[in-house]
This record gives C-alpha cells, structure tokens and sequence, in this order.
C-alpha cells in the first residue's frame, strides 16, 4: 500500500514523492482519500483544518455554493477561545473585531408594565480563571472564513455545492473500506470515491444519520418556536450592548451584542406547553419588532436594518450512536440539537472536531490502537447529553418564567421563577464557558478506579492527579505564565505547545536545594530513562527511521507524538539549558523560569507551579516535581510524581501502553509531506528546517 | 474656493457630492492635492495614512518601484506599539509574528579567547510601565504593507516608481500655494501638481533637503562603517534569540533576534578613530560571517541562509530645519541620522509623521491657527536631538569597549569601559521605549513658567499638572485598566478613543459622597458649562452647522475636535449613564467604571485614578476629580482640577484660546466625505451613520 493513484494527485507526478519504489502502479482510477468531510460548517471545516494540516489527504463538501452570509451561531466561548487560539486561529477570528460579553443582566418585569434590572452576573466568573473570559460575538460565516483560508494554505480545498448520494462500507480495498457517491450540484455529476474514514457535519438534517438508521432521542416533548433577527438597532435601553435576559408583562426575549453594532433578538414564539401550540407558528420581521418595542418599553426601539432574520422550531435531541463502525462518524448539530440560548452549538461542534481529528491522527500514524477511536462517541456523546440536560432546565425555566407573568401565578411564584432561573444560569456558567468539560475516566484519562494494567500497586502512589483538585484527569490543563528561558518572553505556558497533534508532557522540576539545579537528579533520571531504548518514548523517535533535521523544531524534535515542556523553580538567567539533560537540550526553546506573575496565586513564589497544586499552599516556597501529561486536545490525562528511581517512567509506560501499538513504529512507510503546525502566532513551525511529519500509510 | 477640479475626482462625477453650488466649473487643467508625500518608507507612509483617514486628498510617491523586499529598519519600540495599537495598526504588525526582546544580554571576554555572559538587563523594564514591555523586531517590508494596505481602503495610492524633480512654494494659486514636479520614472513623463503642504520622506539623501539649502550638523566628526545581515543561524550561542551586545577579544557584534528564526548581526567595521580608518571599508557576508565566528567562539556557527546583507558609512546628523516656510516639511531620515544599534530609527520617523499629521489637520479643518505648525519642528527637532546625543555617546562607547580589548589599555580600563556601556544602556531605557519623551512647553503644551494669557492669575492655582508628576504635559497619558459602562468589557482607557485626530478630555470624577453619584454637581457643572453656546467646546459643535447623525458614534459625537471619556469611582452596575449629565449622555459608551485590576498600583481602590496620580498615596480612598486634556498624539496637554463653579472651564478656555481660532467655525463648508476612524480591533467607527466629518476647504 501506501501508493497514490495517478488521477489522486494534487501536484504533478514529476514533482510527487514516492517511498520504496522506483516506479508506480496505476491501482484503479477511483480517487482515494483519507477523510471525506461532508459539510462546511463549524464541525466540518474545523474537521478538514486539523487533518489537512497534519498532512492528510481530505476532500471536504457543502451542499451550500457559498459559506454563510450572515447570522446563525456566533458565540464562541471562553474555552473555545483557548482552543482557537492554540491552533493559531483567534487572532484572525478577534481581528473581525466581535463583540465581547462579559456579563449578563436579568432584566424583570416592573410596575406599569415597565422593566427594570434586578441584577447582573458575570458571564465567565473569576473563579473559571479563563484567559479570556468573556463570550465572542460574530456571524459565522466570518468563522467559516477564516478556517477555510487556513485549508487553502494546506492545498485542502471544498467542493460546493456538492452532497453525499451514497456511502458504504464495503472493504473493497481494506486500507479504503468505505464507497462513497457525492454529487456536484451544479454539473449533477455523481463521482465514487473511496476513503478511510467518512465524517458527517452535515448538520441537524443528516443524510448520513438516516441511512445508518441512528435514532435521535429527545430528551423531553416539549418543543419550541423560536424567532431570531439580527440588525442594528437604536434604543436607549441601557443595556443594549450586554447580553440580556429579559421577562417582561409583555413576553420575554434575550438580547446578543454583536459585530458592527449589531445586536441579535431571540424571542420565542411558541411553546409546546402553550395552550394553542402551533409548531409551524411564525412570526414576520415586523411582528417581531414590535414584539420586542413592547417587552423593552419605555425605551425606545428603531431598526436602521435587519441583517438577518429567521423562525424555526427547537427540538432537544440527542443521536443514540456517534458512529457504528468507526469508519463513518457524525459530530456537530446531526449529534445534538437543543436552543439557541446558552451559546453553545458552535462550542460543542468544534470540540467534536478535535476530539475526532486527533484519534484519527493517532489511529492512521501507527502511534495508538484503533481502540481509542471508542473514545469519540463516549466522551462527546456525555458532553451532549450534560449539555441537553441545562438546557432543557433553561428553556423550560425561560418559559416557566414567561408563562409566570401571564397568568395564574401569584408574584411569590414569579419572583421564585425569575429567582431559579437566574440561579440555574450561575450554577452552569463553568459548564457553558467550556471549562466544566470533564471527560469520563478511560483509557486516555486516568483514574484511580481504573488502575493502569501491568503496573505494581505500590507505583500506583506516584500518581498524584486524584488528590490534585487541579490535575483532575478529564479536565483542561490549568493556565499559567512563565518567562521562556531561550529569548525572556513571558508567554503563556499551556499554549506553548501548538495544537500540532503531540502529547504533551509538562515536566515541573519543582524547588530543589540540589547546588547544580540545571542538573538535578530528578531531570536527569527522567531524560535517561525516557531516551532508553523501548521506553515509551524513544519507541516513537525519528531516529529510529531516519537522519531528520531537528534543529528548528521547538516542538517535535524527537517524535511526532511527544511534546516536552520543562518549567524550572528558578530565575531566567540562573537557568543554562547547555547544562541541562539531554532530553531537555533538545527542547531548548521549550524551558521556563516559573517566576513570571500570575493570577489569583500572586503571592506564590512559583506560580505556575501553584496553578497546577503542586505546592503546598498558595504562598509555599515549596513545590513539587512532577510529569503532568496532557492530550493533544488540552485535557488533561494523568500526572505522576518525579522520583529518581524509574518509578515516574514505570506508570508513564504504563499508561501508555494501553493504547500505543505495540511492535516496530513503521516511522519509515509514511509520507514525508512536511507538515504545517501553526501556533497562535500564525507561524508555521514546520517550515524552518524541521518537523518533518512521519505518517503510516497516507 | 472648495471646488474640485473635474480631473482631479477620483469618483465619477455623478457620484460626486458638490455643497454650496449647483454646477461647477473647470478651474484649471493642473491637479491640486492637500498633501504630496515623497518617499513610502515608514515616515512618508504614516503621514499618508494619518491624513488620507481624515478625508484629506494625498499623493504618495516612492522612487522605488516595490515596497522594501528585506532588511532594513526592523525595531519598533514600546511606546510605538502603543501609539500603532492606537492607530488599529498594530495587529496586522503582530500577525507577521515579529521577534520580541523582553532582555538584552551583555557578553565580555573570557580567558582563552571566549566570551562569557557578564549580566542581563530589561529592554523596557518595569519602572517604564508600558502595556507593551518589549521590543517588536521585523523587517520593514512587513511594515510598510500594513500602511499600504490601510492606505488602498482610504483610496489613496501610491505612485511608483517616480521621484520629484521640481517645487516651488510660489502662491500662483494661493489656496495651493506649492508647486510640484513629479516625474514618472517607468514613463519618464514629469507632470506638475499643485499642493497644500509637500512633505519629504525621502530618507538620508534628500532631494528636497538640498533644493532648501537646510545644512545637516554633524554632531561628532566620528563616522563609522557597519555592517549587518539578516539570515538564519545555527548555533549553540545560548543566547541567539535575545539582543546581545557582545565584546570580545576579536571584536564586537550586536545580535538582534528576528521574524521565522532569523537573527540580525551589526558589526562595526571601522570608525573613524581607527589608525587607518578608510570610509569606504567593506566586508563580504564571508568576512562578516567569519568575524561572527571568531567572536562567538566557543560556539558554533553555521548559516542556513542569509536574507539580507548591507555595509553602510554611518554618520551622525540632524537638520538645521524641519521647514522654511511651514509649507515644504520634511522629516525621518531626511532629518536626523544616526547608528542603528539602539532601534531608534523607524519608531522617531513614526513620530515625526504623526505630529505633522494631526497638526496639518487642526490647521486645514479650521480648528487651529497656522501658528501650531511651528511647533512639529521645535518638538521633533529636540527629540533628535536628544536621540543623536545618547547615539553619539552610545556609539563611542562600543567602540571604545572595542578598542579596550585590544591594545594599550589595561584590565581595569577595559572593565570600565564594559561597564560604562552598560550603565549608559540603563540610563537610556526610558528614552529608548519612547517613554521618556517630553516635549517642552509651548501653547500645545501647559508650563506654569508660561502661565496662560487672559487667566486670572488665581485661576492657575487649578492647574495640577505641575504638580503632579504622573501628568507632567508633553509626555505620554499614563495607561490604565478600567471597565467600560455599556457593555461591562475589561478595557484599556488610553486606547478607548482612538487616533482620530480629535483632542481627548479625559475626565475623573473623583471620589465623592454625593447621594446621587452619577449626577454630581461637580459632572453637572462641567457639563453645563462646556455645552454653553461661546465655549472653546460648543464653538466647534456639528449642531452649529446641521444635524448630524451620531447615534453610533462613539468618539466624536458633538464634534470632529473632541472626545470625552469619563470615568467614576463606582461599581460598574452602579453608573447609570442615562443619569448622568448630559455631556457624557453623548457618550454613552466612553463612561467607565474604575473598578479593575491595575498594575502596579495593585492595592488602589481606584486604580485609574491613581495611575493617573489623582489620590493622595496608592490604596487611597479618596481620589480627586480632574479633567487631564490630552494632545491627538497621546501626550498631555494640561490637567485642571474640577470645581463647582466656572472655574474649570475657564482654565481649558484660556488653554484653547491660545491657538483655537476665533471667529465662526466654517464647519458648514467643509467637504462631507465620511471619515475613516479606525480604532485597534480595525473597526471603522464611522460606517455607523455617524461620524460625518468636516472640514474647512477641500
């Protein structure tokens, strides 16, 4: 395997590599891909982005001839922020200059049918500590934009308007199992392909969904009509430019900032619980115009223009399976639908796609087994459905509190209404910032119910992320600032290491007394033990295969799937990284001075340390050394005492070992398409010299 | 006068706007500009992008048929970068990823020929304050495509090649009294314009410079020849990634990191005070490449590529003049040369473009009198003056560090000089960030040694500038965290009115006991008093000349001349704007809370207010209520402490008086063309309906 067929190639067979052989074959003249991406949405650009940059070959379609003009999903959440920025997209994303929301107001109803605010409530409280914490507002279609320019730099480009006609997973050719049919919309042309892995993003109607027969469960009967409209509006309502819940004598809307002045309405029209429930009721512009100058009276109301303006019908569903055979998989809205109103559809899309690319990555590259592709369904499937259960409390208690003003209820029953309604919005704010996202112990999160095969009990006591609050596997790696010891930048430690695909080992050298700190015998047994041959680690070196040349590459000098950070208790100029181990010199753009300032633990001495609960108390001198391991997707997966035996290398084996591919790394059949890894800076990591991505069988 | 010449419309004439007259006549066959900029490097690109935002009709010309490819100016310093933020520049700047220096690294010899890292230092350190504590290192290419691309959305272009042959400031048409000779140099056709102002940004060899007959003092007969080369370099020099200044027994080099890996190297080939100095000393990028080698030994050297290499005679000079008649200007290069070594360079033209700009604009638009353009010389001349000082000493002492090293002088002498050097780095850090500029006193600037005319003498006692050393006028506004009313975002206030040209009345409530915090009679006064028909403010209000749209204007509301922002010691929930007086009604979204997290006044209860100096010590509670009026450029003007009574205004009507003009505000006959107000999220702030900007005689 491993050959191209001719009528594939993306770049003329004269300028194509080709490994082991002298000649080729013409196979069949059926295109062949890794991934097939239907959809370009959220899901399925950000799909094709992660793929297309770790060197894969994607054909991603939409059956739309044009990216979303305007409208639909636009907020993107605090973690989705850290997210976007450690793929080097959020700058490109903030340059669209979206609104910000950092708070929230609660706007009730008011004797002689005025409002009035009874409080507001930040929208991503202190105690998250997100680096971002506000919501940002924009249409997404300047989202889409910008992922899509990111495929083009990969040579990855989109078919529209095309759609899927057929697909099976016949195993035809076994490194291709699957057929599929897509049709070019405009030349009505049907054209079979063959691919790896099939990916629908095709959003809440699913073609893919329906022919695999996967159910949709709703989680309650209830179902609503919802209108939204985005314009910009003239109002001397106070509160314009924050996000508003308001309930009023006269119904109920919430209120969105947005880009350009714009602010978006959602109003809902109807409910199922209503006593004349129509789903098909609807609702024009003006209608809603009015509606909304009679919920926010006595402030005034004008529209200089609608930008957008739509009604549909919300059901709260959730698919039974994310995939059945761990070929064809779904992700985004053909998984879960649910309301608008938490700002959470877009999030919840885009952490599908990472979570998908990165097994798949790991799957096809010969790192790990094929049984972490498991993992997809289980830890976004509970995602949705944690994210189904707020929101079916949300909406209901929306309405309670609309149909409270109407009505029989007594003001105790309003006041109680509006009262939960604002304590359920507090209560799930680390939920909908994203960083209440708590992945469920399995193989690639550690928990002490599920000890690692193969490992002695008593090293089982060096792991130390189930005592650590901090280092709860599952969860996201806690931020923290640090000086970069190679040219005094102070930088953001978690993203130090791109999104480039690597498991990331955060090594923490902690406070020592030794007199040579560069050289402390906990750095140097790790280096030893991690370089030995048949350690986990040097299992997956280049050097196994080839000569490669490393020396600008800060991120994957030794291995395409390990990424070293070292952040040392000391200051920047006491720290020689040509005295430090081995392992480390390698890494030398990747060490750090942990004396940078870091909130809320400004009294520490070591602060990313103290970010991390690897000291005893906040202001403690003392803190300890550790290996915390982190996925490439930012969760983290389990975290192990340094010792200066080969204890802490022992459990990392161990851990590893439950889904890395046992046997010789085939490092030497991949491609060698370099590949691009972009950090936030929009760098391309991979051009200077360096990483040079190994890949089993593209 | 105001009439447009029909072959000077860049938009068909139907789409034209013509005021006051219902047909037009063909004047001339001679094109007429407000401004032509010779030479597209840094200073004549700013210039163009500062004036052609504010409506003004500019032709830019550049003798180079592209934009700079590689190399040359690359540094742009702290205050820069606050003052690009400013301008909504400085993110297209940073997506290029420059270099940042945080340090510079001092390396001296070492026994047996090595060089040893003797200490390290902050390039910005931490008493400077600024947002932006480094230095931002890439080539000027970058920079100039920026202003390029700022430059095609306003409509301006640039002619190139083509280079001026001819000007005369003859008032043969007295509304352009200059006349001009460009000549094209891919047609060789030369065509003669008219303009307003001609202003040379031609760089050290200046056409327009000789034709003046304006004589360059050379402050020190000493010359010197550098070299310098761009390229990437492997090497395990620790510290290849900061700037370095490194003297060894084999000669001196300075290292200043760069964009995607590379490094730039300075070494001085010859000075003057050689034994056999020969100015027109050259070196091959091997002879360069070989001294890197000997001075870096021990470490190794090996080069992937070089990018750019250059040897250049340096001298020190400064203009006797900037102007002769307030019509010609010239400015950057064209004024002041010097070595390259402190990064001075790009960030003093860029300062030198943006105080002519602003200044042309107060005179052109009828605000201010001619009067005011005699200080961009006076200010620019002494800061070059200043900058060439501390070159000339810095200079002299590179190389006399140089000279320690070989020859007659003994350990302790070579020590000193090490140190001496060292030492004038430190001394000069202010300086070098931009920070440490401060223009003298004059009628731009408040000295009570030049007490306003027409003030009573007692009225001066209001004026708190002078005692104040946080808001001493000619410097740079103090930054600060405050959270903004409207929308609840975390902002920086120095950034909240953007470049646009207008004078900034930043006003600070104070502390007060008032029962009704957002309607204190100190705000109601100032207010009442400001909007009084006969006021400096009211003079220049739209109102006076037809009504104007400014519902979604932020910045400019009343006027083209002003922008408030008003920040009050309260919890943001507690501001309710549509209470506060009428003035900030207008400015609904520049009212502030000042309730944020400010360093390094960590223990402030109003950390605004303290950065500002307005409390009595740092966790004071009580802070005092003041207007600090602030230059278009960012530097303070005068601060006056608010009263009850007509005080206060008084004191800013004397200030403005001084070179406000008297008389009716033409605003009536300015041209309406929508002006471009760009904040640093690149927002156009006028789009909205708003800002509808006028000016005198377009």
């Amino acid at each position: 395997m491993g050959f191209w067929i001719a009528d594939t190639l993306k770049t003329p067979l004269s300028t194509a590599k080709w490994h082991g052989a002298s000649s080729f074959i013409i196979m069949a003249q059926i295109e062949k891909y890794d991934v097939i991406v239907i959809g370009a949405g959220p899901v399925g650009l950000l799909t094709s982005v992660c793929l297309s940059r770790w060197g894969y070959k994607v054909k991603n379609i939409d059956n739309r001839p044009v990216p979303t003009a305007t409208g639909r999903a636009d907020g993107i959440q605090p973690r989705t922020l850290e997210m976007l920025r450690n793929m080097g997209l959020k700058r490109k994303i903030m340059a669209a200059d979206p609104a910000r929301v950092y708070e929230v107001a609660f706007w009730d109803p008011a004797p002689g049918g005025k409002i009035i605010r009874t409080g507001t409530y930040p929208s991503c409280p202190s105690f998250i500590d997100a680096r971002y914490p506000f919501t940002a507002l924009l249409h997404q279609g300047l989202i889409e934009r910008v992922m899509i320019e990111d495929l083009e730099k990969t040579g990855t480009t989109l078919e529209r308007p095309a759609t899927i006609t057929r697909f099976e997973t016949n195993n035809a050719d076994p490194a291709y199992p699957v057929e599929v049919d897509l049709k070019n919309l405009d030349s009505n042309v049907i054209t079979t392909y063959r691919t790896k892995y099939l990916f629908s993003g095709e959003g809440a109607r699913s073609f893919v969904r329906e022919q695999l027969q996967v159910q949709i469960r709703h989680k309650d009967p209830i179902s609503y009509v919802w209108g939204v409209m985005d314009g910009v509006l003239r109002t001397n309502f106070p509160d314009i430019k924050m996000k508003c819940t308001i309930h009023s004598d006269h119904g109920s809307i919430m209120v969105i900032p947005r880009e350009n002045n714009m602010v978006r309405l959602y109003i809902q029209i109807a409910s199922s619980t209503d006593k004349d429930f129509n789903p098909r009721k609807t609702a024009t512009v003006q209608e809603v115009q009015a509606a909304a100058q009679r919920i926010l009276q006595p402030y005034t109301c004008e529209w200089d223009r609608v930008a957008w303006y739509s009604v549909y019908p919300i059901g709260q569903g959730l698919a039974d399976r994310y995939t059945l055979d761990n070929r064809v998989f779904m992700g985004g809205d053909v998984c879960h639908t649910h309301s608008p109103k938490a700002g959470q559809g877009m999030n919840t899309a885009f952490h599908d796609a990472v979570n998908f690319a990165w097994k798949i990555h790991h799957v096809e590259s010969g790192f790990a087994d094929r049984s972490i592709l498991e993992t997809y369904e289980t830890e976004r499937r509970a995602v949705a459905e944690t994210l189904l259960n707020f929101d079916n409390k949300y909406a209901a208690l929306f309405s309670k509190t609309q149909q409270a003003q109407h009505g029989d209820s007594t003001a105790e029953q309003q006041a109680q209404a509006n009262q939960d309604f604002i304590n359920l919005f507090k209560e799930n704010c680390e939920f909908t910032s994203g960083f209440g996202v708590a992945y469920a112990p399995n193989i690639l999160n550690y928990s002490l119910s599920q000890s690692l095969p193969n490992l002695p009990s008593e090293l089982h006591s060096l792991i130390i992320s189930d005592d650590n609050a901090r280092l709860r596997p599952g969860r996201v790696m806690p931020n923290s600032n640090v000086t970069r010891v190679v040219d005094a930048n102070k930088v953001h430690l978690e993203n130090e290491i791109p999104f480039n695909g690597s498991f990331r080992l955060f090594v923490y050298a902690g406070s020592n007394t030794s007199p040579k700190p560069n050289q402390h015998p906990l750095l140097t047994t790790l280096s030893n033990n991690l370089l030995k041959p048949g350690s986990f680690y040097s299992h997956f070196m280049h050097h196994n295969h080839r000569q490669l040349d490393t020396h600008h590459d800060s991120n994957n000098p030794h291995s395409p799937f390990f990424s070293v950070a070292l952040t040392l208790c000391a200051k920047r100029p006491e720290i020689k990284i040509e005295e430090l181990p081995e392992l480390f010199q390698a890494y030398r753009d990747r060490v750090y001075a942990d004396d940078a300032f870091n909130e809320p633990v400004l009294n520490a001495t070591f602060g990313s340390h103290a970010k991390v609960g690897l000291v005893q108390n906040d202001s403690g001198e003392q803190a300890d050394a550790a290996v915390v391991v982190v996925r490439p997707d930012g969760h983290l997966a389990i975290a192990v005492r340094l010792t200066e035996d080969e204890g802490t290398t022992k459990v990392l084996q161990a851990y590893f070992d439950q889904f890395t591919k046992p046997g010789e790394w085939d490092g030497k059949s991949g491609s060698s398409r370099t590949s691009t890894y972009y950090n936030e800076r929009g760098q391309n990591r991979g051009l200077h010299g360096g990483t040079v991505f190994a890949k089993a069988s593209l």
